[in-house]
């Protein structure tokens, strides 16, 4: 059965597109633990990043690189912070997180809320810095 | 001024060295979340992780995997996570952490207390599985 970020490169269900290339997808967190919290993912269907083979993972993490840059750009933040945990969804995911404390990347504080509007205000800031 | 990790590196401060290539270096972290909490860092000094040069990062994410893959067959876990903040010593660096449970990558809790024999038995477990 596809995966529900399967569904999301598809375009079965919706996101906020972020960036995306030939073999990669990036699209803000829907429970973002900070304005401008990004998944990146790779569009083929594997469970665990480490499972990823050792070219697409390289090409992975330098596209990720260029998602986490276009964030920095317009998103207020000290750095652009990584977290892969994948206890969730079984496709494999980066968390780009824009943090300013260690704390901006604990997965057990209340996610931030933002409307509509608001989430694809940042995803369309994300994308024109891309 | 070198950082505290350039200075580990060199083996002008001991550490629990986990691997080693060319270009990278991993050993454990000090005050772990759990058992086999592990670091990588690159030896040339760069402070944040995306101001490394793509073909450098790509052989990092490489290594770390190659690293991961050996914390897995020694270390009872779900699967290795990836944090990656580099807010306090300006040196970047991987964490990869052993998790069974998304709370196992948060930084605000207790570190686990280990002997210098158990820190040193562990090392050895993961160079040996590497």
């Amino acid at each position: 059965m596809a995966t529900i970020f399967s569904k999301i490169v598809k375009g079965e269900i919706p996101c906020y597109k972020v960036a995306e290339n030939d073999n990669f997808f990036a699209f803000l967190d829907i429970n973002p633990l900070r304005e401008g919290h990004t998944l990146v993912i790779p569009k083929q269907e594997i469970d665990y990043l480490f499972d990823i083979d050792d070219d697409n993972l390289a090409e992975m993490i330098k596209f990720s690189k260029r998602v986490a840059k276009a964030i920095e750009k317009v998103i207020s933040c000290k750095r652009v912070g990584v977290v892969v945990l994948g206890l969730e969804v079984p496709h494999a995911h980066i968390h780009l997180i824009p943090i300013n404390d260690e704390a901006d990347v604990s997965f057990s504080k209340p996610r931030v809320k933002l409307s509509d509007e608001e989430m694809e205000a940042i995803a369309e800031k994300i994308r024109n810095a891309f």
